[in-house]
């Protein structure tokens, strides 16, 4: 515990070393961890978080990129958390991309951190709060989340963040479809990416037909992008530079930051009281018992988990 | 209540209005809804239920829409539930998809249920594994539940089934990368779609290696299909009820029907749990009092948590 403490301790002093080892701790849940979360949280809160969100194909890792380097030159330090486990960032990247990426893993002021969709042990959306936390207690400027997207999981984690960037695409016509069936509430900076492609004005004068219908007094910026070719990056930094300064002065930032806290509060007591529930009646043999009656069809899973909470 | 008592019993005669009225308080979650539940759920078990999941484009709408022909063809009666909202299943159907599932919505053997991937109260897995129970004790023979497939929260639909699809499509290089990253493993049968396209076969190829490449005893089968052209359905059919009657011989049914029984009664069990607490410490202040010292950075949500379940 003394171990944690100190390593804290050189975390705050800038070590990257330090830093990596305990984002091992958080994203495995350990009584380490909670520990080094303990002491970091009171000093996070000064970064301005972004997640990015998409379907997998709307080229969203290649922005990711595009965008860290031109934060980078406006001399901002990064953190990146790259969740998609298609994205170059992480463990299953290409040759090709990871030396494209090079530039970025190279530089001293650019932390990043890979992180898989599944088999977190306290969850997905926990565990990007504790290495989000971690990043920005570390002096992190900005830090970026990347996550797969379509799922209500990786949603949740991305509308986590500060502000929320939505990636699409002009080629799938459903993204449309896609917009409407929720993603559409989340997105803070709307981006049209590959906007060379031939239906891109189309499809970016659809978007902004949906924005315009959306009630709300601010409306969603849309930023035409082509990542792979550098173009409108410029442009979605001033958007969420804009967004940023919008937040903070308006206290939409404060509120979000509640409702956030709200929610991970009741989602980590949520795990809390079922892992208790689990220790107690799994050694007594009353979840097995209830299992095997909801099994044989003789109990329906309602009335078992109305029984396993009564006692 | 009796008016439920009675509503299960029509359904249980084969009304399909009294069907639709109980799914509507299953999915909505209400004491009618598991009063109902209760009953039909020692009714249910019979049906043979399977998932279908893929990413968005990989033709999976169209590919239920073939398959469920096909059950008809072999004289069986079919529940479809569809969660997917891209789906034509489903209420954002475009007016040429609605057309061309008429033959199937106009089919009184078959019952087809949209459902909202998002907002449904009691959560998506829940929800559906409600319906399903409906489906089953109405007396269809096989329930499809289609999924949009790439969230953790479908995918864990999908697997609730007794045999899962995942359909992929050689277009998307990455799907191999998805592959790895986990949708594997719960996969009783593998569908390329769209194998009519020009690297359906180096993709079926890489598809088979990783599959070699595998652990366990059962090999898992490779279809390639072109739902649009109606290809390959017969045998997706018949690869479907090989895995049926493998199931059973086997025992594996009976081991995953338990083990999803587990899950499912934990995860109502959680729910409860936090519903009860939120309206406790709702009610008395403790929850808002946390969340303002969580938001002010003075606390962080782990020791929050523990603090709000520790009393």
């Amino acid at each position: 515990v003394t171990d944690v403490d100190a390593a804290v301790e050189r975390l705050l002093q800038g070590n990257r070393r330090a830093l990596g080892r305990i984002l091992t701790q958080i994203e495995n849940d350990t009584p380490s961890g909670r520990r080094a979360l303990s002491q970091l949280y009171p000093r996070s809160g000064n970064a301005h978080t972004i997640g990015l969100t998409g379907s997998a194909g709307s080229g969203k890792s290649t922005l990711t990129g595009a965008l860290a380097r031109e934060f980078r030159r406006r001399g901002k330090t990064l953190g990146i958390v790259a969740i998609d486990p298609t994205s170059p960032f992480s463990q299953g990247a290409l040759l090709g991309d990871r030396i494209r990426m090079h530039d970025l893993t190279s530089d001293q002021h650019v932390f990043l951190r890979s992180m898989a969709t599944r088999g977190n042990l306290g969850g997905l959306a926990p565990s990007t709060a504790g290495v989000v936390t971690a990043l920005d207690a570390f002096g992190k400027d900005v830090v970026l989340v990347e996550t797969v997207g379509a799922g209500q999981d990786e949603v949740e984690v991305a509308a986590m963040a500060d502000t929320t960037v939505v990636v699409l695409t002009p080629g799938a016509g459903d993204d449309v479809q896609a917009m409407k069936a929720g993603i559409m509430e989340i997105a803070d900076v709307l981006v049209v990416n590959k906007c060379d492609l031939p239906n891109a004005d189309l499809f970016a004068r659809q978007l902004a037909a949906i924005i315009d219908a959306a009630p709300g007094e601010r409306k969603t910026p849309i930023i035409r992008t082509a990542s792979a070719l550098n173009e409108g990056i410029g442009e979605l930094c001033a958007a969420l530079d804009e967004h940023r300064a919008y937040i903070e002065q308006s206290g939409v930032r404060e509120s979000h930051r509640r409702e956030q806290a709200r929610h991970q509060v009741l989602a980590l007591a949520r795990q809390r009281l079922i892992d208790r529930l689990v220790v107690t009646h799994g050694k007594d043999g009353r979840i097995d018992e209830l299992v095997e009656r909801v099994a044989s069809r003789a109990l329906d899973p309602h009335s078992a988990a109305d029984e396993l909470i009564s006692e």
